[in-house]
């Protein structure tokens, strides 16, 4: 479909010599017109029919699953991603509360969507949606009524919280929506492969904290709690590392970590300094080869305008929480009043908002501390 | 925002380069994306804000409306046409039936918008949705709620209708919907000057029918009674034109209107004969440059795929209707059957299906029926 | 259907032996199932029938018009309004807005019922609903979906107003409903004549008061513009009664008036004393036999718990307030702390509430103002 | 709350002898007023109160279940019943399909009410409303928004099925709605105690069937199977009473079944004869006192008019299958010409409907049928 239905060659070449000659703005848009591939003309047209735009992003899903064995369906993925990102354009968005009177078509699917903190069946998804401190939103699109496309879990609590356990436990004791001060992101999750690279994201979560502030005005505080997925990956790195970002006690004491660390409290304490440590390291410090920080979920709200407010030890010890993360979870705070500077600052020179006590992390250890992990 | 905003010089010439180097698959895409106007992403961004939609239809409005003066924002159109084309792809629109259960904000916009047979307020209005053998339906798009984009008004009736005069009379009776045979599309309106270009007429006749043909499986004619709006411009000009589509009689005939052609019925019915012939040889022989009908409700109906089934004297006695087309008005038949293969015939080679009897009005005169015409 | 229908009279009988025998609620209860008379089961079967409700709403506005003649249908019209009222209870009806986006449906019954203010068509009704300091609200019944049985129209002000001239003028200009300080219910209109005995209008406005509080927090003042439909008859009634409740003075003001009441300012405006004063010993003071105001709006405001705030001379200059309030009318004031008491006393001892300046009205006419009313 | 807020003895006592003065139907109806209870108008006053239609309902439950220690709450009792048989008259009532995109909330109570076959979760709850041979309808309450009121489970088949377990087996392979000429009912569940009493059954019934052939016009057999509750307790009674219904040898025959019947196929299969014949004498000539049908799901489905088409052995082999009705089931047949025929004999003359096979079970066993019995 690639080749054969990419733009008119003769036509193509056809405007470029126009263009050449002319330079004018009308021979350069019949360029752009001429150079459209007729893909995107075939999609439009499939776009037509019952179901198409349905159809359309279940091909785009099955473009996606194929591209590293077919490298030449890259142009027709690019025609997909151009299409869908217009299509879905926020504009054309509407963001629905989820809770327990939407029907059990939707709710199957935030359950099987669920990408950060498993859902175990409806008697769990229950506890995150229904009770009085509990929230959800998803934004759906008109002609994917049933499909939420990105979904946001949301705690209402009265305090930043250090550690997810509580707030996912079966034995938590909800507390009335009204005496909340604190909205806490804990988990967001995309759904639809076949939309990857259009993105919702930040426009989900502005327009939730608007909503709240509507609701419940006496809420103050917009917050996250975010795992750190690559932060073992890159420890097990740097470990080996000797000019890298860490200093030699902390590479020193990250060695003694074992495979899965999944040490008990008594052996995890300890490690509590070096690790800190090098989390703050990572994620202020760690870049991508065009200068983002390495973590995925910290270039997500620091591009959004939100600030490292607080690592958080011992925060997720789920296996997987562990296994990605050394237990480490991350507060990410929206503060309406910074997020425009602190985005602006981020998008033109990478600069990394973070909280006193995260800056200080990256400060050498103090001489009590090292002789702590020394004995380690 | 014309000039400025076009694609960026520098990295187009740089793709054209590229492109002129390699000529793959890859390099014309990325030739494409280079070649986007900036402009196009501009309107994206605005469409992200809240009622942003709407803005970019009446935005499109003022740029139409200008572009006689201001030639330079004509690829600014472009983009704004191609823009809402992919946004208003049918596949994003809802048909509603509009009834007297409508709002009264959407039923408002139905009086002011109906463009074929006006409707002199609310009363009239009423005739035309709320009988039992009244119909009325329109697309609407999710971000324009409360806006009909086009909408069609038909009647359910026992018989293809041969003037419009009866359908629309505050004294017509009702029929029961169960007891129709026919429904007549009698007027068609597009609302938004803002999406002129982008079509949505002959997905809406479609849909409808299949409306109607699941609530009222007993109606087998689906037809329209539809105004003919260039005839007598084109009359006055071939009426001079010795070697024209007319012979000698028709066009002598046609002399002998009046300018605003309102005579009495009795200097009316004389000229049956030749109106007929001429409305004929306008509507399959009268040709654009390109070699499509030259009356715009003719070239919207063949290309849909219906037939020109009769064409009618003394159809339309309004004051437009003598003026625009000396009284006369067709039936395009949308024969389930046929419209496929209408539809192909016609896009293909220009092909136009007509019934027996209006094929048969091309042919020359009979000596009967000249003789009448002499005595004129 | 009346005598035929009523209770078995031998099981009456019998009941009634069983009660005097025992006395025990038992017997009691059995009494009262045996006087049920069989009409209500009828009614109740109807009902069971799509449409049901309608339909017996509609029976009983035919009862209600024939109950002067046929005075044996009045235990019918009893059990009519006995399961009505218990079928229409305030906690089966919903409130709803009415602006312009409700049904062209629904809309034209407000046009049509309105019993106040005369609505004059579409326009007119258009000014009532859309403006931005404008409210109308309907309770309305799930079975009789599209029929408002009662509604309020209302007006969103900086003050008091003393006269409807304003409020209902095309000229007016809106002002934002977040500036407005007072909500003016200057118009509440029951529909349906078979609905006649049950009672909504207290919990309408009620419902209204609190909605809008909601909506519009800075709202402070609750107010009416209300006509006083009995005045003119009763003033001439008055005129002729030496005894009654007007003094000398006042009366023979009254005899100045013309029959239609419709003199020029200058005629009308030294008539402001003796009118006022009149008014308020109309409202305070003139009784029903059952010791109740003779007023039927007065008398539904004050039980409702509102007081008489200001009496407004020259208010309504329509034909027909002149008419019956020689263009007077009254501001009734729904005081949140009030209400409670107001309507207790009210109903316990028929006391009215009424502001300082109504309650001076009833003191007796100063010299000046004497000498004044001399000169007419 | 009973003794004190029955009818005022007063005025009731005045009633009485004004009644018996002259025994117009005007001092009829006084009387009937005059015996009301007080307690009536203080819960309609309750019903006003926002949630307060729900909190009746609740607390009528609880009346009832006090009702065996405290007979004195009768009467109070039978006013809740009063009133809630008005309110909820069918007139009110909505019937809603019941299916995956319903809420969670009202699904959950699906799972908590359903009555007759349990069912286990979310996923046996899907297998009974999203399969396209499965539907599932509730009347409800405008009041109760999110309550069914009673509910019944369809399966759409090919014909009369004589066992449930394939029905709910989760190898179910479901057939296209459109090819099914057979409609279900094999379970009705009621789910408000507090609305005990009042009766919905039957209408649900006759709109479920009008819907489905509206839907599924080729739909021409609408059939139960159906529970025998009482059977097993019945048997037990008859076995021990030599002039009952049941002969010698069918009464023989019952000793040998076991305490909790739930013998092999190899001991049930002899067991068919006498179990079927014993089956149809107790359906059709069990009564109660009062001369109708003993099994309380026979009386429900003859007073609707239905027939007893068949009884099916080995029908419901689960525990309480088994234990109540020794594995038997029947299906009442719902034909449409014979409904109301059958409705008004057995209301009239308690005449029993059932089809020829079923007759033939009455009638003395065979010899050889007798030989085989003997043998057991």
């Amino acid at each position: 479909m690639c080749a054969g239905f990419g733009a008119d060659r003769v036509a193509l070449a056809s405007a470029i010599a126009d263009y050449q000659e002319s330079q004018s703005e009308d021979t350069a848009q019949a360029l752009y017109w001429a150079a459209e591939p007729r893909r995107q003309e075939i999609v439009r047209r499939l776009n037509l029919a019952p179901g198409g735009t349905a159809a359309i992003v279940k091909m785009r899903a099955l473009v996606l699953d194929s591209l590293q064995q077919h490298k030449d369906l890259a142009p027709l993925d690019a025609d997909f991603l151009h299409l869908l990102s217009s299509w879905f354009n926020r504009g054309f968005l509407v963001l629905r509360r989820i809770d327990w009177s939407t029907s059990a078509a939707i709710l199957e699917k935030v359950i099987r969507y669920e990408a950060v903190h498993e859902i175990n069946g409806w008697d769990d998804l229950r506890r995150r949606i229904e009770p009085s401190d509990r929230r959800c939103f998803a934004f759906f699109h008109p002609q994917l009524a049933d499909e939420p496309l990105i979904f946001v879990e949301v705690a209402l609590t009265a305090a930043i919280p250090r550690a997810v356990g509580a707030l996912l436990s079966p034995d938590h004791q909800p507390m009335a929506a009204e005496a909340a001060t604190t909205a806490v992101f804990y988990s967001i999750s995309n759904t639809q492969r076949g939309l990857a690279g259009v993105s919702f994201g930040d426009f989900l979560i502005k327009q939730v904290v608007e909503e709240l502030r509507r609701d419940l005005p006496q809420i103050a505080t917009f917050v996250t709690l975010s795992p750190i997925p690559g932060f073992v990956a890159w420890l097990r790195h740097e470990q080996a590392a000797p000019n890298g970002l860490l200093d030699e006690e902390t590479r020193t004491a990250i060695t003694k970590m074992d495979a899965a660390w999944t040490p008990s409290a008594d052996a995890r304490d300890p490690m509590e300094g070096p690790l800190m440590k090098a989390a703050a390291h990572y994620l202020l410090r760690a870049k991508t080869g065009n200068g983002l920080p390495i973590d995925p979920v910290a270039r997500f709200h620091l591009r959004n305008g939100a600030r490292i407010e607080r690592i958080n030890f011992a925060a997720d010890l789920s296996k997987r929480g562990l296994s990605q993360a050394a237990g480490l979870m991350v507060n990410y705070l929206y503060d309406l009043d910074e997020i425009e500077r602190n985005h602006e600052a981020f998008a033109a020179g990478g600069e990394i908002a973070a909280s006193g006590q995260v800056q200080k992390l990256l400060v050498s250890v103090a001489p009590a501390l090292k002789h702590q992990m020394n004995r380690l």
